[in-house]
């Protein structure tokens, strides 16, 4: 040990050069080890500390994750400090550890964590600076508790809503996830406001359709489809400055993404140019061998995946420590791409400025995690979230309603609004419920009664809330789903297997939809708030409800934002980032289809667009008029991009927001394009009688059509755009007129 | 004119020269019509006459298909010796015509005309001599009416059950689909039994699985899955001597079939080596630009295609002629093109040896069509594709059954028995129904009693039908789908667009359900008959009936072959050549899906393919046990085949047949592979005690893996074999061991 290694009390040691680490050492940087219980391993704090120690194993999910028993905010930061202290202290170069975390909409898995809606919710505003604040906010608190690296945020595309990740996502247009990716890796890597965090560009390439919804399932589309569809987000994020990109657990036209040379090298560092460092899944190495088969071993697996171009097993561990010596002893894996892989991680480490201070001042942790601007950030993010999709007159609330029931198993649960990838049992504190925020809301003199009625599965006294309803003046049910994810388990977490929510039900489970006929039954006005991570099939709710409000997954200020908007504070901007389908059986839904003939003639042909709800359907309660669609230049070169604006006025009697989306249509192209494709969306403020124009920049790139190998081509000829009704055309001359 | 072209009255003409030939002579042979109505276009045979006298088309499909009024045999064939007359006497160089048709199932579309069962049901034989002697009856019956191109087999592999033409598939195996089309191929393509006509292997390269289950959408599979699942049962058309490919509608990869280089010509051409024909479907030209978008108008379709590799635009007409001779004249398309394609068209009507004798004898057409030899041919394979999904007992019928009463919307309708692409009201003769069987086949004094009950969507009488009900031993009621094509419509023919059936509904409507509920409720044993071109999600029927026996589209003698088997007189031994599902919600249900890691854990995670009823199920009146799977050799070469055989003992008291499926699993490969492959399957006749080996062959290529771009490879290591849940291991060696 050199003395310029010596560690000192605050941290801060040098990076070591490649050459002065063992074989042994090396590898450590490229494996991980958890705390808690997965599959059959399980690691307490004093094992990990032995990874450290023994196996110089460099990167430690000890909170911040699904499977770790620690939540309490000072404790994680306690065992951040003292796993550093280890690697510090107890190991030849005393290299820092990489501490990551599942922050996928706050530092949610801490106790008292600001939680902001999950993805579907942000993209819903139309306001991408609300992920940026949350991206902010995110690396705020984890950093206060010792975490370095966030495994998001997602850059998955929703095609099926029956997969159980759909909440995490921004939705189905590409678009929408690419700038909502983008604005989040910005504020997680932003160091400007707080220490910034690496965020993780997930799940390369493609993850969002997985067959049959089935989540891990193969994503079986076509090469064009997945660069079209599914890989530009992932190229906002790193443009946004990702530092890490994560495979997905899919295969795709036959390979694995975890142990694939074509999709993590060609495609992630030759095309993209990604020089950041590329993570594994969970289990993404362990399934090579044990699921997609195409290797025979741990040892196999860890080969194809190194070659392939991944840089650390996420949860490798000893196991796969000496995999990967064995395979460089061997011959069978080359030094060189170890080294390459180490200098990344180090690199990481040393970008998170690790090498200087790794540690966390524990005192403090409490004046950072969920402190009172941060969940005003995540508040405003969650009122800007809600879509109202059906509305009868009855919302908002009028002065004149001196009673209300609350019903429903979503109505006081905390644990439902947070969704998954949080704290399962969120304290009574840990944010305001439906019920709390109608509840601290009404007027003096209004009465507010509770009746849960059925839970997410199961009646409990139906009779006392048909009573309750027939008394008050308007019901609220908040109905939906629970807290799950991926594939809706594991069944101790979440209930047992094939039970609500379920992969292939979309509808509300016989309880929920009995709750709801029974107060309508009453003649009561009924509001239905749909608390949920994908888009329930509400056919019923939607021809029989008074009011129908979508509130996604709204985080810990939810119950506060829903009271904002059913009691007028708030007035509902929100619109759709995926279409709510009209049953389970008429998927895929989304908007930007492919074009097809319709052999038998279109008159007989029913519309192959034709969901419960549009993508960006969102009602408000004051009245828009736009006009006047138009382009700066309605000719334009082939590598020019179209700036276009649109007229939006506020003709109703109330302030509000509203989102405009974009359409762009290609008349013709040399190969088989959407029948629309989301180019432009920007939200605006708007005073009763006030007018803006909106304008938005379509870039270049968004006329251009994919090929299979992913390369892009903007064909001269007309194009229609689209927004809110009006359209114009814009031609791509041949070549430039432009200067 | 030379003397050698003149006309005579018995046929007779040389093949011309191609430099004897104009440019619109050449190009009238690249073109159809049609008689009947199109769109907007509306053709006599006068108007086709015209065509061919003025325009020198060469193709008129006159009669055999959906829109022609034709149906008459000796009518049609008047027809085709008058079209034929007028190419032969009215043209300068007297090339016939090409008369294709739509015969998928038999020459369907002619009045009493022999009708099999469509193709899911034949394979449900796992007897390919069924489609065997049904192409050699089709082309017999083909030729006695002057057709001499079937527009068919089907090569598509059914992946999606919604899909409106499911029912011509032979199912979700694409080797159960490769080894039926060769079959069919075989018969329609053999002029020992009768004069050939000439085999249409479609639609290239896949169909089976649009987006959605919607008719002509996208398949938009990965390259691997396009060439491993797809693209198969097309090499064995082929092989079988197929003289016409037809492209699918659809597009893959973002190009539409019909004007796909990279499919035409890349693939069928150069790979796969066919020198045939290739002819447009219907309006697969006009989608280029109505409604791909990958032209702009119908000159560049024609352009692209022909480019692509097609040979002939189906029903291009004389606009599609203009368009031809234009792209030649303005230096747009090669003459060479035209020339290659002129020539593989003038070839393929000298095969048929339409230029020695293109007439038919109309006095002679009703000893052909319809004849009870071909009937019996059909009444065989009907027969044999009865599969038994559900019996408590109650099958076969006892002979103390006094009264049976038959109800349901297809115990009386030979429309429903025949399905779609045949001619839609079948006269009382044209076959016998369910009622017809049970009548012809009761003992002397059986009562029975017919109450329809239902419509298939509509109730009638289902009081009539409680109380009759309640008076029998016995109740057959024979529910399922009626007469449809492609998206199950058009409107005029089936129906109300949105009614039974529709693509995203594969539960009985309501008012089959209540039928069957009705007579459930009786009591009295329910024996359930699915006529049906899909695999309907059956789950209450499963539970709650007797029996139900799956009949697919059985065709004209489908009455009879039921019948026997509710009787006895044939013991049934279809299985399953598609999965049939729970819900639709849960497609796709495939018995060969991808293998893929289960993130959450394989515990907790519901199994991926759990269907209603499994790929290959099929009960019998008799008991069979299988055992001793077993293989020449258990170490082969990496280009040896394996040789399989199991024992198959009937250990009841009733002779029957049995089929058996035999699945391969890769145990590891350098892809993803399905988790089992179906790679033989053999059916065999047994005598109460007695016991076969059954043997099969499986070929080299089902061990191989398939990449990106459809090459195979079989690689080292261990292949599980399995047959009727015993499983044996085969291992490939690095190298041949073999000599």
């Amino acid at each position: 040990m050199t003395s310029q290694e010596t560690p000192s009390e605050s941290g801060g040691c040098p990076v070591p050069d490649l050459d002065e680490m063992t074989l042994r050492e090396k590898v450590g940087q490229l494996v991980g080890a958890f705390v808690g219980s997965m599959g059959d391993v399980e690691l307490s704090v004093d094992d990990a500390a032995a990874l450290v120690r023994e196996e110089g194993v460099g990167t430690i999910a000890a909170f911040g994750i699904g499977v770790s028993t620690y939540h309490d905010p000072e404790r994680v930061a306690e065992i951040a400090n003292r796993l550093q202290r280890v690697a510090l202290e107890e190991t030849r170069h005393g290299i820092p550890l990489l501490l990551p975390v599942d922050a996928v909409h706050g530092h949610a898995y801490v106790d008292g964590a600001t939680v902001f809606p999950h993805g579907l919710g942000l993209a819903a505003t139309r306001n991408p600076a609300n992920a940026r604040t949350a991206g902010e906010v995110t690396a705020a608190e984890m950093r206060a508790t010792g975490a370095t690296l966030n495994y998001g945020p997602t850059c998955d595309v929703a095609r099926d809503p029956r997969w159980g990740r759909t909440f995490e996502t921004h939705g189905e247009s590409p678009l929408l996830c690419g700038a909502f990716a983008g604005a989040a890796v910005r504020g997680l890597e932003d160091d400007r406001v707080s220490p910034r965090v690496a965020a993780t560009a997930k799940h390369f390439p493609a993850y969002g359709d997985p067959t049959g919804g089935e989540d891990a399932a193969p994503v079986d589309r076509s090469a064009s489809t997945v660069h079209q569809l599914f890989v530009p987000p992932f190229v906002d994020a790193i443009e946004a400055g990702a530092s890490v990109v994560m495979p997905c657990y899919n295969s795709i036209d036959g390979e694995p993404a975890h142990g694939s040379h074509r999709y993590l090298t060609e495609l992630l560092r030759e095309r993209l140019g990604f020089d950041g460092a590329v993570i594994s899944d969970w289990g993404g190495i362990d399934h090579l061998n044990e699921d997609h088969s195409v290797t025979a071993s741990q040892r196999g697996s860890a080969r194809l995946a190194i070659d392939a171009g991944l840089d650390l097993i996420s949860i490798g561990r000893d196991e796969y420590a000496a995999n990967l010596r064995d395979l460089v002893e061997s011959g069978d894996l080359s030094e060189a791409r170890i080294d390459d892989a180490v200098a990344r991680i180090l690199e990481l480490k040393a970008s998170l400025g690790l090498f200087e201070d790794p540690y966390v001042d524990v005192e403090t942790v409490r004046s950072t995690v969920g402190v009172r601007p941060h969940r005003s950030a995540a508040a405003q993010a969650a009122r800007e979230s809600q879509t109202l999709l059906e509305n009868d007159g009855v919302l908002p609330l009028s002065d004149t309603v001196d009673s209300i029931l609350v019903a429903g198993p979503n109505a006081a649960s905390l644990r439902s609004q947070y969704g998954g990838w949080s704290v399962r049992d969120p304290g009574p504190d840990a944010g305001t419920t439906v019920l709390d925020g109608i509840t601290d809301r009404a007027r003096d003199g209004t009465t507010v009664r509770y009746e849960q009625g059925t839970t997410l599965r199961e009646r409990r006294d139906l009779e006392a809330v048909a009573d309750a309803a027939a008394d008050a003046d308007v019901v609220v049910v908040a109905v939906g789903e629970g807290w799950y994810y991926h594939e809706f388990g594991p069944k101790q977490l979440v209930g047992p297997t094939g039970e609500f929510p379920t992969r292939a039900q979309l509808e509300l489970p016989d309880a929920q939809r009995e709750l709801l006929e029974t107060v309508h039954e009453t003649g009561t006005p009924l509001v239905v708030v749909a608390i949920a991570g994908r888009p329930l099939a509400l056919s019923w709710t939607a021809d029989n409800a008074d009011a129908l409000l979508f509130s996604y997954y709204p985080g810990s200020e939810g119950g506060d934002a829903i009271a904002d908007v059913l009691f007028g504070d708030h007035n509902p901007a929100g619109r759709l980032p995926i279409s709510v389908p009209r049953s389970t059986s008429e998927l895929p839904s989304a908007f930007n289809r492919f074009a097809h003939p319709t052999p038998i003639g279109a008159d007989e042909h029913p519309e192959t667009y034709d969901p419960l709800y549009e993508f960006g359907h969102g009602e408000s309660y004051t009245d828009f008029r736009t006009s006047d669609l138009s382009v700066d230049d309605p000719r334009i070169g082939p590598a020019e991009s179209i700036t276009a604006s649109i007229d939006v006025e506020n003709v109703g009697d109330r302030a509000g927001d509203r989102a405009v989306d974009f359409f762009l249509r290609d008349e013709v192209s040399s190969r088989v394009r959407p029948v629309r494709e989301h180019v432009g969306f920007e939200r605006v403020s708007l005073e009763p009688g006030e007018s803006k124009t909106v304008s938005v920049t379509i870039p270049n790139d968004a006329l251009a059509v994919t090929d299979s190998r992913g390369r892009t081509t903007v064909e001269p000829g007309a194009f229609e755009l689209s927004c809110e009704g009006c359209s114009t055309t814009v031609v791509v001359e041949r070549t430039s007129d432009g200067d």
